[in-house]
């Protein structure tokens, strides 16, 4: 087997990324304030490290409240670990797997990711957002820079690529989140638990890039939608967004309002879940943990609890592994919304693949054996 | 079996109401513009009935290019009739059924429901707001409004009530509208199907109002993913927001600059969905069928079709008997979730039901047996 496939498939898991140590806060903000598919900024190569060197000090002391960084890098790696290994027996046609990580604003990079894959000898790579609802802001800015930098490496013939661009309903992630907010009711005494509110609190994004048509307010409503129904439909619950500083409008309802009002109204049993998480970070140990525990506190829950983030839970780790096995057995470029760009999207490019895995069954198509599909082109719709 | 219960059960059917003639246009928007829980004026009660004056003629001359006024009575009384048929077969031990209109804003109003019921020897009765989706500006304000002229008339006591507070995610439902958007793409030449995007949209509501933490966006981005779900998550859609007038800020995307958007994107193929529409109207008949379709003749849409509205399609009619049965099966006074007032909500009387029915399985307790019942009292959790 491993002489007949001796080259491994790549997943290269993307996410945002975080501060390992208190000196790696300055560099995250100022790639993070200098990305324009996040914030947008006038003279934004001027204005945004200046904003950024401006909220290092508090943020420095945010990261030393939760132990003096972020705990993302390390969840992604025992992630990856259970991923690939999991993934050599559910697809063992595509067997040996290998992890990389791709962080938008810190290390490791696309460009890390890139150079590991090609030493490797990795051909055909899977691309695997660790955002499960779409966004551009997001999903859309990691491919965004990955593709740059393969194009800036002369990568960009060197893998076949394919995009899990959204598995915010897959049933086996779905299954796992459900998993974690019973995991959260449990917390509650047996008598309260008819009484819990549960809050899905989801990171905003701006009004802005929601009005343009940018798909994640649907896809996070359709994650809360399906976690509860897999609950039997019976909790009563809110769905709510969280992370919303700077001047521009916001998606609400915002979280720590709802928690405040709830608590004036006399609720008392308060279960939050971060339904887009799938690791802790500063959202869930410190907004969460410290901000809106206070809050709560103030406005007399009794209870505020928090469903665990899915970090290495096995059960997450069997979703994540499904995911990957069923893209790959699809044998296909991307799923069908990928294709369908935001209304309000003025750039041509968007939802490109870079030199895309052609529809096939096996999904397998080497590198360079089919001119039609080298070099880049955009994806159709999935079939 | 007509004489062990000779009590007919009545099964209300509230909505907006709409002006059947030209002549009910400025009572209709008068009505409306009155109404504090969805429109919120200083002073309301002079500068409302100026705003109604001064719509009128605009609004007259729509509803006079739609064959002079709204077909909303019609379908209503229509889906009533086939809805007690059915029920009368699917819940043989709470029949015979009778409904009766409460629109909100046009005659027949609740007062009216409420004297005929009286008349009939109703005692029994399940309150069936024709808006799958709550809201507190739809359904809110209609219950409302039930309650305050039940108390009005001295007839607070005289019925037993229950409250199909939402049924956006009934399975039954949920399969009649998935029927309703296949209807819709087959409208389109098979060979440009895979290339239709199918537009969700929905009437928008104030930011403010979403913000407050009322759950009218998460319930229709429910439906649509149980719908999507049901249509087999094949096509690229999009939920988006219509009939967003006047100062306020709106919930979007907004359907409108969706069309223009895609169009000018070089789509081709748009199939719309009033996803919470159950009868046609204004929004349907005028702005979707006129408004919309101009605008996306304009933006070089091809083919813009929409999906049919629910009016008299059996199917339909087998669903809103099925919802009402399963409610009445269950015995309930309201569904889980009926009982969480939106966060931000100021009155504590919200989300009463009047003299409620006890949650007993047969559901039929009488009137005036059961003294700790009787009354107002708002709901408590369903079981």
């Amino acid at each position: 087997m491993e002489h007949e496939n001796p080259s491994p498939t790549g997943v290269v898991l993307m996410n945002l990324g975080g501060p390992r140590t208190l000196r790696e806060v300055g560099p995250f903000l100022h790639s993070l304030f200098s990305d324009r598919e996040i914030i947008r900024l006038p003279a934004q190569s001027a204005l945004g490290p200046l904003i950024a060197r401006l909220r290092t000090p508090r943020l420095e002391k945010v990261y030393a409240g939760i132990g003096g960084g972020s705990p993302l890098y390390d969840w992604t790696v025992r992630q990856g670990e259970g991923l690939v290994k999991r993934l050599d027996v559910l697809s063992p046609q595509t067997a040996p797997h290998r992890f990389y990580l791709a962080f938008r604003y810190t290390e490791p990079s696309s460009a890390q990711a890139l150079r590991r894959m090609a030493a490797d000898g990795v051909r055909r790579v899977v691309a695997f957002p660790q955002y499960p609802q779409y966004s551009c802001s997001t999903t859309g800015s990691s491919l965004h820079e990955l593709w740059a930098s393969a194009r800036r490496l002369r990568l960009d013939t060197a893998f076949r690529w394919s995009v899990v661009d959204r598995w915010s309903t897959h049933p086996a992630y779905v299954q796992a989140m459900a998993a974690k907010v019973r995991e959260g009711l449990a917390e509650f005494p047996e008598s309260e638990r008819d009484d819990v509110v549960v809050l899905f609190s989801a990171h905003s994004l701006p009004q802005r890039v929601i009005n343009r048509g940018d798909p994640y307010l649907q896809e996070v409503a359709g994650t809360v939608r399906d976690v509860m129904r897999e609950l039997g439909d019976r909790q009563e619950h809110v769905l709510c967004f969280q992370a919303d500083v700077g001047p521009v409008t916001w998606q609400g309802p915002n979280t720590e309002s709802v928690i405040r009002s709830l608590g004036k109204q006399g609720r008392r049993n308060i279960l939050i879940v971060g339904i887009i998480f799938t690791t802790d970070h500063l959202d869930t140990l410190s907004e969460i943990d410290v901000e809106f525990a206070e809050a709560a506190e103030e406005a007399g829950v009794a209870r505020f609890r928090r469903a665990p983030a899915p970090n290495d839970d096995p059960l997450f780790l069997d979703a994540m592994a499904q995911v990957v096995a069923d893209h790959l057995a699809a044998g296909i470029p991307c799923g069908p919304q990928f294709g369908l760009r935001c209304a309000g999207c003025a750039d041509p490019a968007c939802r490109e693949i870079l030199n895309p895995v052609r529809p096939d069954p096996a999904g397998l198509d080497p590198a360079g054996t089919d001119p039609a599909g080298s070099g880049t082109s955009a994806p159709g719709a999935a079939p």
